[in-house]
């Protein structure tokens, strides 16, 4: 049995961009896992990993950190599982698709909803994301929150090479999922985890494929439940 | 026998960016082909198709148009032949690269060494290309290509993703050259074509990675002479 720990926050909301790809790669390859939540700020939870973030993945004794490597470790420990990559080529451009959504979709989201995320957090976690995020963009969370329209718009335009893929075929693997599918996925199941606001809009190609992509492998995506439904069943 | 349509300069130089992306895919194919130079503005050579750039490929009674309508024809009408993509994940992925060649990188260098192509190329297409491109960024040609030190920085910059993918592996195709290759390819060899300016320098892991595709397929990249080479030979 394969362990994986992943970021978790307030009633073990799980909302970790990069623990989502992991935890897809898992369903995708069809191996079964115990998951252990770990709150941000919790780093003595990990101190066995020698480093300091999720997700990790633990198989027999082998201890694997980082989305990525652990996506390798599967593909080449599990080659008789469904590919994460589709072959050599395949893997190379994951990971270009990797470092890009890094580079541009994750710091063009993440910083203008992480706001959102305070009340998903108990205060230690508040403070550490707090400083985190100010100390690289140095301003407060509520400016960022506030730029949100904005930085919405132009992830609208970075996203639209995305777009043109799916005009192509329902997954960015093609007709079927793959791990460059997850990747991307993992940040907007974030946005949809510690927020209300709407990153694309419903009539958008992005939307459709999201959908999917929340129905996969039983559903796991759509069964951690949306910001917007957490908070219509507090107020009633 | 295939037949392509390219572009082609003074002394038949064969400068396009697009074209290489295709010689390279037909010679990955093993393909035998007739190739047709075009001037940049002879759209009468190429009014069969129905529309007015290159590269063309015809193969028996079909025309197809546009690099990449080119490279995915290929890959279904010969799949016999060595992969471009390496399945249907590495096909969307590497359409993707293209999408995102042609976006950040293609503009992030052309426009700055177009000054360059002038005279490898006869007056009516200075003419053409010179409106092209000053049309586009509003700047004569000449205080584009005075700004060449800076777009390259920013260049180098943007490649960096690039350069991580030759870290783990000697092609963007992984252990082979796949399209992906090519896609870049196509563009620094118009840059060694058309200019002496060095994009990269020579301990630049893209440098080790350009020199290997330059040598791909008989030296085909390499035998196009680049814009040092013919500018000494006419010096002597």
């Amino acid at each position: 049995m394969l362990e994986l720990w992943e970021l978790a926050g307030r009633d073990d909301v799980r909302f970790s961009t990069f623990s989502w790809r992991t935890r897809m790669a898992l369903c995708h390859k069809g191996l079964n896992f115990n998951a252990h939540p770990v709150a941000v700020s919790d780093k003595q939870a990990i101190a066995f990993s020698g480093q300091t973030k999720v997700p990790i993945v633990k198989a027999s004794d082998r201890v694997i950190c980082d989305s990525w490597e652990i996506a390798v470790f599967l593909e080449r420990e599990f080659p008789d599982r469904p590919s994460l990559f589709g072959g050599a080529a395949g893997e190379q451009l994951a990971y270009f698709f990797n470092l890009w959504t890094d580079r541009e979709i994750v710091p063009g989201l993440v910083p203008y909803l992480m706001f959102d995320v305070l009340d998903c957090v108990d205060e230690p976690d508040q403070r550490h994301l707090r400083g985190q995020i100010e100390g690289i963009f140095k301003k407060p969370l509520e400016e960022l929150y506030s730029e949100r329209e904005k930085a919405l718009q132009l992830l609208g335009k970075k996203l639209a090479p995305v777009r043109k893929m799916l005009a192509r075929a329902p997954f960015l693997g093609g007709v079927a999922p793959a791990y460059a599918d997850y990747i991307l996925f993992g940040t907007l199941q974030w946005a949809r985890v510690v927020s209300e606001v709407q990153v694309f809009a419903p009539d958008d190609a992005l939307s459709d494929w999201f959908s999917r992509l929340l129905d996969l492998y039983g559903g796991v995506g759509r069964s951690e439940r949306a910001r917007g439904e957490r908070n219509r069943e507090a107020a009633e």
